[in-house]
């Protein structure tokens, strides 16, 4: 596992470990995109890390290997993609608090990024897990906008989230199934 | 400038210069997505390069220097965003040649994400540049994918993008201006 600066861990060497209880949130969400894609549901996919690269050694024209970089700041959310002729795009956080979400977590360009995906016509939202409490939840960035430019507070109780968002249930096949909600979404808007 | 292994060139340290001719298509474009943004019109951006992380260094939690990492292959195309509600996803491609794109230069795996994206209702299309002749090109994903099938060349001529493309005249505000086309499509499809 490689530590982010932002306390994001990444694993260095990808495996993948289908059906495994205990992974992190990303984890879990990329397993429900490979889900989607494999049934053929829809094509969402998580962004790879923007990093700046600073110096390349070059073995052969196929073998080169990067030997100084930094990460960047993403300037839009971790995931996006098309689901029934639908632009999906979110970005997920998770928590070790069991009260609230500090704030903070969530970054200034996410959210004018989602603000701009809803104007534009599209669907934007994010998924919070409470690590502790087992609880996911998916919130539309619209209601968490709202709040946050209502708000004096540094964070966001856990409460809010049991209020204005809507619970996952864990499925052992498909992990975060954000879809169902966004399927009861569409059938509520006709 | 750094050298991908696959050939394409990227700036090692960002210098944004706006409105230089003879940039490469992708400065182009990234140019273009500013622009679209700026002006309020559309959130499409590149997806950075997918990059194995094996080695990091930690001088403090806020600066970890990657010492050693790989290139990998993309699984999708590079630009995707959201336009007038429709998801937009597409690919682009320079080349030296005066007379053809080589076919290799489109993987499989590209093409199989495009196919996907129009099934699933968005709009999928290339760019394709022909240097030389100072010409970029806007074809749908459908025509490539349907030629490629049919076709047993190893190249794609350049007169087959004058028939089946639309060129995109160069602008100095906006360097390839490809809304322009798809507005022309959305209102055709009325």
């Amino acid at each position: 596992m490689i530590n982010y600066p932002n306390g994001k861990q990444v694993k260095a060497e990808k495996v993948i470990e289908y059906g495994k209880r205990g992974m992190s949130l990303e984890d879990d969400i990329n397993d429900t995109n490979r889900y989607y894609l494999e049934f053929d549901r829809a094509a969402i996919y998580k962004k790879p890390t923007p990093i700046r690269i600073t110096k390349v050694e070059y073995k052969s024209r196929s073998t080169a290997k990067i030997t100084e970089a930094f990460f960047q700041t993403p300037s839009t959310t971790d995931y996006n993609g098309i689901y029934k002729s639908l632009y999906i795009d979110f970005e997920a956080k998770e928590t070790q608090s069991k009260t609230a979400l500090v704030s903070k977590m969530i970054h200034p360009h996410q959210l004018a990024h989602l603000e701009r995906v809803i104007r534009y016509g599209g669907i934007g939202f994010m998924i919070i897990r409470f690590n502790l409490l087992d609880e996911t939840y998916f919130v539309f960035a619209s209601k968490i906008i709202n709040y946050l430019k209502e708000t004096t507070r540094k964070s966001i109780p856990h409460q809010w989230f049991v209020e204005n968002g809507i619970l996952i249930p864990y499925n052992y096949a498909v992990k975060v199934d954000y879809l169902k909600v966004i399927d009861q979404y569409i059938l509520e808007a006709k």
